[in-house]
């Protein structure tokens, strides 16, 4: 699929999660970071994850995202193709996203995933920035940022509340 | 391997979960069904698990036992594999097996995952015998029989507390 | 209620949730899976089960879908008086389909239930006709083709997707 | 089994439950109720626990306890065969007895189960005494003398506290 | 309040649950049995409910019917006052009812509750009935009956769906 | 932000949770103790939820007030820097508040959080209001005549439903 | 039981959770602070809680800690009685403690009930410590210097792990 | 604490969890990776962990691993002070740990935690190693033949079990 110069590869699950990806993608690009959005499911297309998997292996992706809800057992077939970093982000598609969530944290001894919070996109986004911003000064630079501007949202969010409710 | 007369495969996860897959293979071997265990993980040895259900589909394996606990995507990896029924023995390895259970019993649409009770190898293994005994007679009638000895077993535990607690 | 002909009787516990038997129906139908869809409570008419499951086995009824909410004991009843496979579709009428999960997959040892996820309608139908599958090569075919185009989707998916976001 | 004179019968699903059901008999004979203890189970004798009901309805037995862990089918399925109450004594045999509460409580609209705490025997016990009592003044009595115990013990253990921890 | 010739005094915790309350009533009147509706508040109002059971107990009031939600505390402080039975309704107005449901049916040893499912009004009914039915055929009679309707209604359920899907 | 005269801080994690605080506010109002409402995020800006308690102990604010959602870090990072009494308001922005409520009640020895219920505003502002009621009869008062409205609701709750359902 | 001078009333629900209110008790007094510790159970004797709370508001008792486990209905009733902070100690008697959370923090609006973490009688202690300590300096330094010697304990159990693991 | 050469800092947030930190530093080690563990508590010293960040910061440390049990807000205060990415280790103190994954695993956004399994120690250590190996062949090359490990070791069970359960 041409994976030339993608840092952060997002897959996902099922098209119908499609917004989840999209949203990370957003945020990735924002930061400067290359990223691809693909489809592949692991238990309707475990091959299709295996190559995607080579592929972007031999295309130095350095971080994977993995969306998915119910059984998601897309980030840990991801990760048991690689030795990078897997992102799980959980989708609370039934059970309040809890079967998502803990069929990807509990993941065996020796194969991580890294699981952010149930549909929290903006998270898997950003944690796989903050690995690729590892070795890239610039997007560091991003995150702090927007980090910045998270903080400064919250002093002009406590402005807007300034002396409530008054006397 | 040798799946030769192999009617029913049992898979663990991890080796150190196999007093689970001996007690299945006990009650299968009783029944008359032929069996056989095996170790392969679906986040440590992905290829192993696939090319074990294609030997398994050259060998008219019939029905699959996968037995994990934690993140269980082994009986999911292996539906994903296979359109013969894959069973999954969800293991209470670690948060009362809630986490083994819904990571098996909530495949998505289209792969599914035939769950029993947590820890429960004998459900495991007598419902690969009812599945096997819809084309063996004599496996049905010894399910049968099976089933009368619960029920006898149930009348004479009754015996015991005939009475009870008197007057 | 003339089951001749029936392969897989699908059971409702109540008649309001009609649209998840006949959405496993419909898939049984399509596969060419002769099925027959009824309703039978555990609770209100427990000899109408034990009538029906009578009935299914002089008609050699293979496979049993049992589809219940809250105490699913459905499903377990059913198996109480078959040696046959039977399947539980839980819903999640309350508690998100905890308890029609828990109620059903943890049956105790020796009257197996074989548990799909919750409102998983399709799950319920395919598993079916995976263990129908076994003897009849057609079945069998037909779900070999649903999974290639079940893959053939998740390309087109992925198709859908290609290349972005772009640069 | 000889019903005559028994106003509670107690249903154990399994007998190596046995030390639940003679302790919740050991309380009724204190309080001068006749009961009875026996072995029956939903899911392996189903048929058992109908002609138990239908005896013990022959006898006018007046409440019947149901003692199950896991997919508590049995208080279910003996209240499907009665009009009296039936109370459920749900059994943390596996996730802490909340598989066994929800099976049971959960029962549908039409067929109640009076469910009482896990492993709560003594509660399964004292509730069946208080219907009983509502015809048998001297069982009302006994009731309101083990409240009296109950409140006198609570201020005997306060003596025992007395003045601690001092000065 | 003029409790004379109430058989089943049906509490709300709140006003706002009324619907469940008078959903409880009008079984309970359709049964012929005496009831009366009204609200006092455990956290709220404690001496109004020890007040409400003392004149209840004056009137010879066989049941109570305590409706909650949150933290249920109400059941368990009317069976604080009574050795008659208390029947709880667990309302979902948070947590799915996990919180009304554990807070009322796990109450210590000696002082039982007699929990049904959440939101089931009609349970909480029926199961009142029933132990009323234990003293008065009438009402007996008429819990048969519509036993024996809601099978019939499970036969003209049937009924409908017959031979659904067709060929 | 000039926090003289204030002695309940109360501190959105969020904007947007700015609703529940609001409720607060309105409530400690009525109740004539003097309040501030402002945000903190612990995770967006901790060096301002350090200053803030800084300014609000050189203010002598007695009791402080945390609203947050998901993992509800906000009262926990308060309480790590005040010996004042903190009161957590854990709310219901994903998995029913679940993860709010432990997020905040199991702080770890040494460092307490008072947590009331999920999205229960009017709570956390009465528990602060009684922690200030020790020291100021007048809030006292009210908080008593606030108790007295509750009770008097009740009774007139009660009146609506007098005779309800008649005969 | 002389209530003179006791400024934190701990109570029990049950004798055989002695060890918490006693591992309470001793934190309060290290901390100068007059306690008491009793037993008054809500469900066995609501009355002796009503009268407990009226005698100990005639003696100005500041705080009141209520410990419980299974259906916590202890601080709910304590706080149905005064205005004052009343804390919840819930304990792991069954469901790892989340029954008795549930019961006592979800208590309706208008009656708070100030929950602290399961089986965690330090926080108790403290927190009822730091209401206190508003009005008492020397019990404000108290915690204060606790908080010292807290923090460095944590700078000492650094030091035990300088430089681990070494190269 | 001299973090000169530093990549992986492990902080636990309390001594008594020092196991699970030894067994992160032992497979670090083993992979060539520099770290160093060391104790600092969110909620006991939340300064000790700003200025370890710092530190951190200023030595070019990679990434963070915090472990805590309960309410475990280590991780979102080291992620508050940093963009590196921080890993968190939830240990089951209490609750199954489902407190302390829930703590931390839902951080809101923009403030991202990549949270591992529950007590799962060996993923904690892998996923850093996984991040630093992005930039050290060396280290991955070790990783890879980790994994070869891991798989070789599956082979090797799978050899103990061959031809079980024999014929």
């Amino acid at each position: 699929m041409g994976l030339a110069g993608v840092e952060v590869l997002v897959v996902l699950g099922s098209i119908s999660d499609r917004e989840y990806g999209e949203a990370v993608c957003r945020i990735l690009k924002e930061l400067g970071i290359g990223c691809r959005l693909t489809v592949a499911s692991a238990h309707r297309s475990p091959d299709r994850v295996r190559k995607l998997i080579e592929e972007a292996e031999a295309n130095d992706v350095k971080v994977f995202i993995a969306i998915a809800g119910l059984s998601a057992m897309l980030p840990g077939l991801i990760a048991a193709y690689t030795v990078k970093p897997v992102i799980s982000l959980p989708l609370s598609r039934s059970m309040m996203g809890l079967d998502a969530l803990l069929s990807s944290v509990q993941s065996p001894p020796g194969i991580p995933v890294a699981c952010v919070g149930i549909d929290n996109s903006t998270n898997a986004a950003i944690l796989a920035a903050e690995i690729v911003g590892l070795s890239r000064p610039d997007v560091k630079e991003k995150l702090i940022g927007y980090r910045v501007n998270l903080r400064r949202k919250v002093e002009e969010d406590a402005k807007i509340l300034e002396n409530y409710p008054g006397r």
